[in-house]
């Protein structure tokens, strides 16, 4: 029996991790790699700032480095994949970002992307993910809905936040298909895509999804 | 319990369907989705020229349609992608073409994808599917193996053949990930990457593993 | 003396190929080539889906190789170029495709093309177009104009909508040169230009226009 | 009758204009507009540096607005396109370069487009060109023959350089289109066709081609 | 002592060049290079055509032709960077455009750049050099303030009306640094930057920063 | 009198530090900002992998901040960029990173940069910084020397190697203009020019240079 793929949310809020726990449920599969979601819990409470971003790798490169013997793959449930690339050179198992495979998934169900963004701070740093993913030509906007974390536990504000943003997206600048620019936000997506009428990607969904079907065809190892 | 995915080999030969067949072997898990591989009958031996690409595309969305009752997503097993917006735009389930898929799985292995194809005169059309995609800044090349349909068949040669023309794209190009560009070559997967030493897609693998995710998350219904 | 260019317009309906046929008029010289423009009569009645542009592939194959020994060139009179690289590996005539042509002219009279379509539904399809094409960098935007076949045939409201659209493109995304992005339209060029102040490309005659250049020109054979 | 479309033959070289000349003879049909090839006395015997690109600008906007009141169109024939845009301020007829015309014309001709350069030094500023046309993504490289205006008369040897360079351009960067890169070299496109096995674009023909079409629809005046 | 830089005003305005000197204040320092500031008198009062932008070419590489001997750098103080190639291929020294330079310095304060144009019709230009430039990829918009040369003269509606402009590029456009599109603003930059709260780039003091670095450095000579 | 600039080497190798100030010397002017050149005591002796890049951005952080109070600006002395943004969003000064202003710098030299990288490693994580910068279009290619640190203290056969890579990127790869993909490689700038017979950047020198101007210019501070 493989062993799990380890889902690990660098920022330190055990709430978010939870979120993202009951999102897995229907990738838990019986024949399929187990799916555990953990917290860092030297990140800080939400990842905001590039010193935030930064910041987690090296602890996140640690936990990953102590995991490494009993897992079959990495997700870094953060949008801005802090560390993933030191993560990649340093295991050899398959290490995903939710970023990367949010937009990538994004690509298979709508032609240009749009993306609801917490914050407007972080949406040169997501610009510059774009171009280094070499996608610019697919995407169609960012905007941020602008609540804070404690702003972000009243539902309805924020589903309607987000909602708003995304017709927008959809509406001024031609998204057909929405990723939601953060992790853990996988309670809004149906309601939204509902309210939208476009494809609307859960992230950390996408890059899990990926990551069981890497571990099930075993390609690492080059 | 869910319909099954739908795997279907636009060409009407039964042994490049038996390959891909046995390549889903390890994407069968216990509580996951069948993967059930089909041969388009009314399609040709091989999907060579453009014509081909656009003739199956009718019986592709025909067979689909009769499938659509008890099927839960597609994946049309020919590099080329033939039919895929067809299929896309009449069915409620995802759809996958495992050109896009393979590709966009090779973003996340490497930073420049490469790709093998069969014949010389794919490759301009394959180009024009990398500039739709939007991806054109992460390619590094595409080169044939330029053997038919018959030479295929002798393992020895064409993996001689895939390494050769693997290893140009390797240090000609600059490719640090490569896309097998044909369905049904899962066989030479591993030992091709053995002997490049960077990771290798196989796009049908790549496509159906997106296709068990999506499945299992039931993005679909927008 | 040369054999004839046919433009074929790919849906069924012989007013549209009457409106393209009265469009040829300035197009044919005494000492030019023949220009005929005929209605394929298995298209459907207009092509809106993407089934439709697979669909008359095959049929415009067959057309075009009836008429290959008397003819030295092809139009394809159907904003989504179907079939245009089927023909061009079939054929050792030049192939053009009015989306083609209607672009590439629209860049030598503006500096960001914007293109007015029909239907929603085509601007994706017309969207990877561009991209396969590799002039995303000019693109300025497409918007529909949201009218049916039958309120087409209404000339005031066809021409207000073409306009405020029209204008959108121009002061909204930057638009200096419109392409009309649908064969037939050349009867709304004139007025449309008067009416916006930017050129307008009617694309079945910019496409008509080259292929009258290659013709005489024989560039053909190699 | 409509009035003259105008060749302008930017460098003094009477022989080079008398080519041009020649080479428009498929293009003169009785019912479509005259063409007549003029030499810019004021230009220099070629136009090789930067400073020659600019000092012809002047002198060419003066000679087009004496023909302005008897002209159809202007075709610049020098393919670093000088004045192009001084010209189309000033004119209410379509001004071509056939810089633009050829690169545009070989979109439909190929999907990667060479380019055969006299010098080395021209290289830099055409790819600003290309850059600024926003066609990067299409093309495969620009190589020079290095042959200075003596050593051009001799027929075999450049015939031969260009063959050589032509191949380089496709076989080691994948052109499978090329365009040749200076005015007036007419006489060589079909033998270099025949030898290179893939289409050969002459700028000048394609440029005045593309306005043969644009004055017969006289889209001109917005 | 090294020689001085140049920077000479292309337009015969001695009001816009006094309004450079001015502003080079701050990067004359007592151990750098002399900064001399120049109009061409054969310059256009403004330059605003396409004719203004070619013309003045041939006598700016005069100019500086004539001081070269005592120069070790010059900068062309035009936002469309006349005869910047020209100068470049017959001087030793190094030769900068502020075109070129504000938008390049602009890439190190901001994600996306706006630029702030004087006029609508300098738009397309400006454009075509950010594509040959290769940087659209970074390019938020561009919007003019419409003013003439005399409407120019009063400060407050000027700055009125590049705030308005500046506020429409960041709000709508999404740029989050602001370019400067001309020559001699830079008594604009500081409360520009003010009242937008983003950064905003005087492209002559850019230009001439960066000429003072390469003088230092005196990396001329290959 | 203005605070000075501080250039943090973020390796802890007290020669490299040495090497860049010596660098500096053409850019101190007496009426200039001072120059101070600093080593990171907690960075790793050379920043070689993902974790090197990624575990100096706190301590660079934290540098700075103590620095703050007298800094007029910041230089991050190391081609990858560590930790760029972190300290922008904290900072009131200008933060240059040696990376982006080398390649931004090589911009205003040639049409097309190549990279003379130290290893093979670091060429994928610059390729993803040259896609942020959203400057690939003018991008020719990257070669690593593949030299150890201990071999690179071998000024000959270092010399050898630079120059033998770089005629690769300006023979094969159409490179017009080189950047030394590392700090600290001064020594090598001017006899590499001087072999290759095109001009080599050395990007210390390039961001403090850049550096010198915005702080005599003061835009800081929005």
């Amino acid at each position: 029996m493989k062993p799990p793929i380890y889902v690990i949310n660098p920022n330190s809020s055990e709430v978010v991790t939870a979120g993202i726990d009951a999102a897995m449920a229907p990738l838990r599969m019986v024949g399929g790699p187990e799916i555990r979601c953990l917290t860092l819990a030297e990140g800080p409470p939400g990842i905001v700032t590039h010193f935030d971003v930064q910041s987690v790798a090296q602890p996140l490169a640690l936990r990953a480095d102590a995991l490494a013997a009993e897992a079959s793959a990495f997700v870094i449930a953060c949008y801005s994949d802090p560390g993933l690339y030191v993560l990649r050179e340093r295991l050899k198992q398959p290490v995903f970002g939710i970023g990367e495979c949010g937009v990538l998934t994004s690509l298979t169900l709508g032609e240009r992307f749009g993306v609801i963004a917490i914050l407007d701070a972080s949406i040169p740093r997501h610009l510059r993910s774009y171009g280094a993913m070499g996608v610019m030509g697919r995407f169609a906007g960012e905007l941020a809905i602008g609540l804070n974390v404690q702003e972000l536990a009243q539902y309805d504000r924020t589903l309607a936040r987000m909602t708003e943003v995304g017709r927008r997206l959809r509406d001024e600048r031609g998204a057909d298909v929405i990723v939601m620019g953060c992790a853990g936000m996988a309670a809004y997506r149906a309601p939204l895509q509902q309210a939208l009428g476009i494809a609307v990607v859960e992230p950390t969904q996408a890059a899990v999804g990926m990551a069981i079907a890497r571990v099930q065809l075993g390609w690492e190892g080059c």
